[in-house]
């Protein structure tokens, strides 16, 4: 291989000829050969589309003349479209605060930009990764807004997933309305619910999710760019600032804006910690409907057996026609990873020091990976398993007739009391409620009917009370008070 | 000790004649002996709150005769205030979802109840705990309900006292305006800044918690009392449903209201780690600025010691005249222990199951008690540390000019490459980067004046410029391009 | 209230007359009003126990006097007992490395002493918390070595609840070694099992941690006392130090000795976020057990009821009759809390700096907390549930032969292809895999009995392969390869 | 491209016809778009170490033909070695229990076997992936097994990298043995130390870390292979048995062996959880030796300035002849993600159901990254910090000196609130300790010289005692008690 010379404070170093990438990006590779992940494809996106506004704007404001500021800006749009990925040498786990990913950029763009001018690579006199490239920026200001810039894209998807899995969860919670069956707390058999009513929950956990991420963005647009080092700015014009700030804006398409104290929006990482949290609570939703459908579908005979999931893989090698919930667990493993993810950002947010958080790129790392992955998971699991399932009709109604759980529609008529005595006569004989109430005589089939009917007892109000109270007192009116009414 | 006895579908108990709780509470003394925590005093608020709210309720509606009624919304009333903590017997981490602490509350408003009619305790035939006092309701709605109602006072408190740190901080801010000093970026000198810069970094992020805090309030308004089991309502009628949820907005002056789906605000608890996320994000921030006080008052003589923190307490049995930032300390611990109560919560709220969580008891407990904790810390830091904080202006001073920060300044004039080796010369011979770059003739005496002024090098723009731009070109516009400019 | 006047470097106080702690304890209460929990029992024991070798070695050494020397010793074992704890002014939370407990603890000691010498309270000219309580020591190695003594303690009493623990799993074990059931892997109904076999995995499970929990002792005995302030021992003469850590193993009856490095022993806490770690897998086990144990008695109709567990709480405000597995889901709650803890324990021994770690009281209140937790909780899971648990033989036996998982066994015999259409079949049609098998003619009614027997079907090799394969081949011998045999 | 159609129990399939892969692969492929991760490649080398090992045994007890079994075994061994990586299709978070990596696998080892012997791709009826690959086992003793056999591989990487970072740090050790420097707690300048002690201290901590990792192995040994579905060793027979887990010991060299109880370790993961424990205590030791790294080496100018750490990347992009810590942050970021990789392994963990956890291969997933790159961040921190790492012996100096640290030494002679007084004038008036007690007449110029001789200040006992001691009472020996002596 050919090879070209570069150096820097620390040195000199042979570069191969046809790279893109420079000495610094090379010192990367020996110092952090950690973890074997490239920095998540958004943030490097993201740090395009900065690198591109910060050329636009040295260029407007007669920092860069016009045909260098040019290639530059297309050097890094074609950047941040990933044509050059491959030569990104930093580990996502690199230490310093995200110098040597800025480092490693800078130089793909410069000798990209050079390229495009039909110059040779490392011809630094004509286009230099810093004091062209990097011109009136820092890694410190850089940095921070693409994370901002790539969070916001990563969270209007993440967001739009669990759009999409509301409108799934919520087409079958239509198709699943009449379904009558058991309610369970604390996995006990509870007063009865509808299939339907089930399916609306958990629409409704996933619709605020949709919401609190959409909400997120807002967050998210307050960017310090032109704050370069530490906020103050130094060797940023207000012209330039001004400038790079609008052509972010129209490059990305987003509402971002410079933040007031760029001092501050340059050391705290806060948003990111709280926007971190709002990603956890998806995944904490996630989690829950994940296990739901794990139990609610257990069987397919010895289980719950109440849904049936689609079948969508092959579930042992040993056990012939096992097919098993693979898409929830999926979903509750990615769960569980983003839940732990949330405690690698916080603690990285916390062990921030002073003028700025060393620690970003992790930050960044984990953040941008939860919503990629939780974007992922919501979608598998609305296409995979939510739009396939299944009610098993008869089991839902079998077992909730087998359940104790209607006695309490019957304790405003009778008490707690006598209704916990009617359940142990029924668990002890192995009857249904109704038999031991209809057995006791404390009621008449039509009233037993009229009480148990679904509509009633999926509802707010005494069940039935329409129909029983024009025979029968309520038990807590035995001293002639007025009646609860169902409606 | 005199006894009555109780019983249950369990079996029979004796109870203390003069104990306002009992067979249930008992029960669950004997199941939970578990951590010797009670219940948070709030939560007890919040619960005798809402209890007072349902018998208000169920007597408007007609469902309890008044004197009943009113019996138990006064015993409801007294024990929202705390005078009957010592009857609960439930230890915070009891199983069941919150029953055996309802039964207990339940019990205690109920033995009340009957003392303020001239009953004996006991007499439950007259006022039941379980057909009186949880009449129209359950576990299930009024536990929820009571999270929410006592986590919304706690998150005002929390909320009002990270505004009363902002303030320490912001006066901090103005005092500190003009204190110049180095910048410090990963631990190393980096550019100029004030000290009051750095203080109004602190300030701002703390604003955020303040004003995200105070904005959680929303989130936690919409109850389900009214849902009962599973929030279908069964047993509740909807007169019932209205009118309670009135009362508990006027008992409470929040703007409570009853969710508009009882089935999902009887099992999720997404809101709850919403929130918990929220209050993670403060003590992120208040790990960060408590980390950063250490850093800056380190020494007094072998460290940092930019500031000095007041002496509050002494500091070793054995060093004499030693003293530590103890509050800064105790700062740290309560934000790792709320970042860790986070993990709690979130994963509790992941365990969830069906139609209810039943770890609710868990999750109410870290999330108020990391409320507390959170609030009384960052008050203590505001009063006993903020307050006090001195700078010494001369160390500040003196490390500014040890350090080599300034020749950023000069890089618009002499590019990056140069600066680098006039560092590196710098630190090579111990001498200050202005002596190099004087005797190197490449600046006047005036000129080194004119860029390192600090209004200059701690805001926007090339330090200097209009009084250097004159007689010099800037590195960048050797090929004639224009000049950046300060303003 | 009478007062006397209390001085440190601070400036001066009035403290109680009759108050056993001074002004360094009153500072703290002013400091530290953050969570309102004292520091856990067993580290004030052991506070106490630490003081009074120290006391003992000081006097056998013949720097204190020794009726002094014996009046701090009597002191400081009854502080042991309990008998001062309510003159611990100390939060659990406060700053200082403990330094503010450290000094209440020496000033709890020096006024009993005086008291026990017939003196007046606060005549530190006699008995100076300092001068003498605190003589040859510092808080930075009284307070690492009376954590780990606490620790020793806690680690025995929890090893003891998991052997507790285990003994109840095992007879269980015996009991239910004969109760036939479906294995159940994803949820999904698997190959045949017993219920013992069951029992008897969570007990190995569990007396593994007894047995790591047991082993860890070793890892806390390396104290750090005579290190003084940093280690280095400084104040502490070599004698002192070897006769402290003499009388300290006597007090005790621990093996502890002094570690051989204790620069190290006093600024590392690895071997305390070791222990947590150990705590934390117990917590794995507790909750895995308990989840199962929840999912086994599910219903007691709708769900899988094959297990009951005692009934030892009313389970409902509204619905009679219901009986949750609350002993399980208390556990599970302490379960999630222990593994919360676990990262307060592991961020805050990450958080040490340089040659001590300043949040040791957090991590020593989380640990210890923990600890009596998880031994209470495994203790009432073994008393309050596991030894009470019934098995439903029939319901169990019921859903075996529901399910379809037989078909696993005749693998061998057709092929997993095969096997897989049967259980299609099976399922399209509503019948059990044998009725099928039976009519395709594959098997003959014996051969099916022969290789659904349950102790062939339980443990190793091809299931009634002795009986069949004398007639006929398995399905991979088709080309002649001689048979596995089963036995 | 050209195609063969494969079949599954859920339909038909288009396979390349040149993949080595087959349909349940693809299927995986659909099902499982998440992370963009692939399993780890240890997992992946295991997993075709368990296959040959199965092969082996299948062909030694005759279940499968020689040609056959020796083709499995080949395939098997070049799968191991990662010839075939690019063929797995199947993410890294992939539901399943394994299931579709095993099914993968599998498919691999299949196809190469058959191609080894000559036939097509596909031909199953020759070599089924099931049939015969999978033959005698099941992913549910195949994947755990084949997670320890991985788990051991990394841990004793992980080992080794540690016991290399100690061995950097004796070295400095050693070499820094000789420079006294201030003791430093809590931030606060205390008792004197020598930089060597502190390098001492933390090359015991990983020393810990080193030997605790090394004893894990053990702990992961017990294998299950052989259990088959759930433990049971149903269609496994006793001398395949046997067998299977000869081979795996020849072929990994490893110490493994059969588990006591299959059906409790098929389903247990709590020895993960408990490796992962110590994983994360060496993530605990690192992080607090890279802040304390961070702290010492702060500057180089206006921070602490003790030791120099070995330039190796350029700091800033606008900061010229900056340089940051960037190794030591890359420890950082790699030690919070550890920690946190410990809460997702942990979940995982508790989340386990029954007779398998379904969420093993999350836990592998993390705990195999953790310990990969806490192995490459410890050797990097060996190799391309500490081993560079430089005493700015003058600094040390200086700083000790300009401390009051001194001060304690003189506590056994002047008692602790005469020196708390001495401190403070010294810092009211800005002089050494030194001098103010010169002044104040309480010590002549060699008293002081003989107290503050470096190894008496560094070493356990009273300082200077044996010089002084002729001339002066200790001050608790002024009621005429012995002394205490140095030595």
């Amino acid at each position: 291989m050919e090879y070209r010379w570069e150096k820097d404070s620390l040195g000199e170093k042979a570069v191969p000829r046809d790279a893109y990438y420079g000495i610094h990006a090379l010192r990367a590779q020996e110092n952090f050969p950690v973890s074997g992940q490239k920095p998540h494809r958004e943030l490097l996106w993201a740090l395009g589309v900065v690198k591109q506004a910060v050329a636009a704007a040295n260029t407007a404001v007669g920092l860069l003349p016009p045909e260098k500021g040019e290639a530059i800006q297309r050097a890094a749009a074609e950047f941040a479209e990933g044509r050059f990925d491959d030569q990104i040498l930093v580990d996502a786990y690199a230490g310093g605060a995200g110098t040597p990913l800025n480092l490693n950029v800078n130089e793909v763009i410069a000798n990209r930009a050079l390229e495009l001018l039909g110059q040779e690579k490392g011809s630094y006199d004509i286009i230099h990764p810093l004091e062209h490239v990097n011109l009136s920026s820092s890694t410190n200001d850089v940095f921070p807004t693409a994370v901002r810039i790539a969070a916001i894209r990563m969270v209007r998807r993440l967001s739009q997933a669990m759009a999409r899995l509301q409108g799934a969860l919520q087409t079958k919670e239509k198709a699943f309305a009449a379904v009558l069956k058991v309610g369970r707390t604390e996995m006990q058999d509870a007063v009865p619910i509808t299939l339907g009513q089930e399916f609306g929950a958990w629409a409704e956990a996933v619709a605020r999710d949709w919401w609190r991420l959409y909400k997120a963005e807002e967050r998210l647009r307050q960017v310090n760019l032109g704050g370069t080092a530490v906020g103050t700015g130094l060797n940023a014009s207000r012209r330039y600032i001004q400038v790079a700030n609008e052509k972010l804006r129209e490059l990305t398409g987003f509402g971002v804006a410079r933040a007031e104290n760029l001092v501050e929006a340059t050391q705290n990482t806060d948003i990111l910690a709280e926007v971190s949290g709002l990603v956890k609570t998806a995944a904490v939703n996630l989690a829950k409907i994940a296990s739901d459908l794990r139990f609610l579908s257990s069987g397919p005979r010895a289980g719950i057996g109440e849904l049936r999931l689609p079948a969508v893989q092959v579930g042992s090698s040993i056990m012939p026609g096992k097919v098993n919930p693979v898409i929830p667990e999926m979903v509750t493993q990615v769960a569980i990873q983003a839940m732990a993810s949330d405690v690698s950002v916080s603690q990285a947010c916390a062990w921030g020091n002073l003028e700025l958080n060393p620690f970003l790129p992790l930050i960044a790392h984990n953040l941008l990976h939860s919503m990629e992955m939780l974007s992922n998971a919501a979608t598998l699991l609305a296409e995979r398993c939510v739009a396939g399932i299944e009610a098993d009709r008869e089991r839902c109604e079998d077992l909730l007739h087998r359940s104790c759980s209607l006695i309490t529609a019957f304790v405003p008529y009778i008490g707690y009391e006598k209704a916990a005595e009617i359940v142990q006569q029924a668990l002890a004989t192995n009857r249904r409620v109704e038999e031991v109430l209809l057995q006791e005589k404390i009621f008449t089939p039509e009233e037993i009917a009229a009480i148990t009917a679904p509509a009633e007892v999926t509802s707010p109000g005494i069940a039935g009370v329409r129909f029983i109270a024009k025979r029968k007192k309520l038990f807590n009116s035995k001293e002639g008070e007025p009646h609860g009414s169902k409606s």
